[in-house]
């Protein structure tokens, strides 16, 4: 199986800085395939952050490691972290970005070298362990154990009697409402943001052009678009929002 | 030859969906190449898609898998299609998208999973299939031939006594107007949206800055640009605008 | 080590342009890593594909060729170029891009086809070249040796007495100001466009949110920024202002 580093930054696509570490990845990894998740994530947006890592992380292949650096404190005494759950690696700042991770992932603290740029540890200390770990070091060979990592506790959906409460986790390029709200039986009735959406469809398709719709989506929770439009623009409705069933 | 897979969407490069087709593609064919096309068509473009593909599948080489899904029908009754021509392979929606294909270009309707998510057909049908393709499964393992699939005819250049009539076919990020007008002898006179361009130039190094300018671009068509400015900006020109020499 | 092209451009990515590109690169070399530095530069700015070129090409391995593509020349009699530095490879118009190349640099020029578009010798001058050196061709397989390739002296910083005085030569999309200033002692004060920056600190997290603040950057020069903000846009700074410590 070859080698795969996949990358989640808000770095951007027009600086130097990804070239920078994927230069120092293949430098230490030859031969690994490197995938971008995405670089336009807003600066320091670790909701987004974790959001995306949590929907793509168990699609690559065991082996994968996946750089997630989304790193408003770097240079701060914020500890770099090492991580492995099913099969798959991680190398991230400790600031929550990894929360997806199920709670059986075990996690190493990464030393940061004293000649690290304190401003890029992405290049100097995330990179070179991601290196590491995709030519097949052990966790263990990367930092020491802790068994503390900060974890920000993911939005849950909750029920309240027979009804699902739940709330906005994602608006993605198209507008559409990304909810935590699990997808509940067809027929039921969903409500954003002071809008009743009507009841759940099967998809965007069921209904006309410029009419909001509810559905089950790719994620296997509610999302609430229009069609061919831009629910969260005509909706005024953000990330947070609550939804209900 | 290593197996490639390029990839010629409107997911956008922010969201997960990229990725997630992605981790898909990597985890059924280990190894292949993965190359962007453009994930920046906008929404629904078929006729960028369809242009943009015309200019690309043949430069790759002979075993190569193309995934175009600009798919406005998700979730409707829209066939899946792969397709092989000239040796490349093509997995797409049945939208006219794979219209640049030539005459004798061969076509199968690929099977929609029962589990498929209505909205990620890009995920759960199409990469699955490209999948297979780019490690040698023969196009009709992947689906059952057709002999109907859709396509819109691409618009084509007719002569009108001794001038040709075209039309603007794209407008690039340069705002040049790319045509489907023939590359006409130097010296024919060039119009375009009730402007004379004047007569055909070799490149737009032949006049001066901010000068109008006609020459035959790297397809073979005429091109028109405004050196040093954006074309289509400057004359209000878009896609369909007529062109005559 | 595999073969790997970084590709530094203005083509930007919504086109096909990189993509037709990339088709030749590996149709001519199968199994090279293609590897984008940028293509968001704005059209035709040398001065900022050569500030990226200098920060990545040696973070890559020896035997890498580095495809620069800022072309405004395309078309006119500028040379087309090929170059080899401390093992790593190069194709790029001869109009100064390679300047960050130190000065025992080899250079040969590339004679272009009859054949090449006037407008896209990127893909029918510089893809094939590069796919040749990475295949390991010796540099002057792909054109005859020139000594004398045109170079624009990269802004240097000078000592006026005990201070440094050089100039803004970059503005990352965070908004920082990078300069050529050398990493002074800690403790310099630092001065840009008629602003006192204050004295030099460790990096921005040394500041409060909203302060501005001068530390020395990755690439181990003075670095002036808003933590939290954006310098450039908040002093009205740009690329070519003095700065001083």
């Amino acid at each position: 199986m070859p080698a795969i580093i996949t990358l989640l930054t808000d770095y951007g696509t027009r600086d130097s800085y990804l070239a920078e570490v994927k230069g120092v990845l293949l430098a230490n990894a030859p031969g690994a395939a490197l995938v971008d998740v995405t670089h336009d994530i807003a600066l320091g947006d670790l909701r987004a952050a974790s959001y995306l890592l949590s929907r793509v992380w168990e699609r690559f292949p065991r082996g994968t490691v996946h750089f997630v650096v989304v790193d408003p404190g770097v240079g701060s005494s914020r500890r770099a972290l090492a991580a492995e759950a099913r099969g798959r690696f991680f190398v991230a700042p400790d600031n929550g970005v990894l929360s997806p991770l199920p709670a059986d992932a075990r996690f190493v603290e990464v030393p940061v070298p004293a000649d690290a740029s304190p401003t890029f540890h992405g290049r100097d200390v995330f990179a070179p362990a991601a290196a590491q770990l995709v030519h097949g070091s052990a966790l263990t060979h990367v930092g020491h154990v802790i068994t503390d990592p900060y974890r920000s506790p993911l939005a849950a959906a909750r029920q309240d009697g027979a009804a699902w409460v739940g709330e906005v986790v994602y608006i993605d390029r198209f507008g559409t409402l990304v909810t935590n709200l699990p997808g509940v039986a067809p027929g039921a009735r969903i409500r954003v943001g002071g809008y009743d959406v009507g009841t759940l469809r099967r998809t965007f398709g069921d209904v006309k052009q410029g009419e909001l719709v509810a559905f089950v989506g790719s994620n296997g929770t509610v999302e609430i678009a229009v069609r061919g439009g831009n629910a969260a623009g005509q909706l005024g409705v953000g990330v947070g929002a609550e939804v209900r069933s």
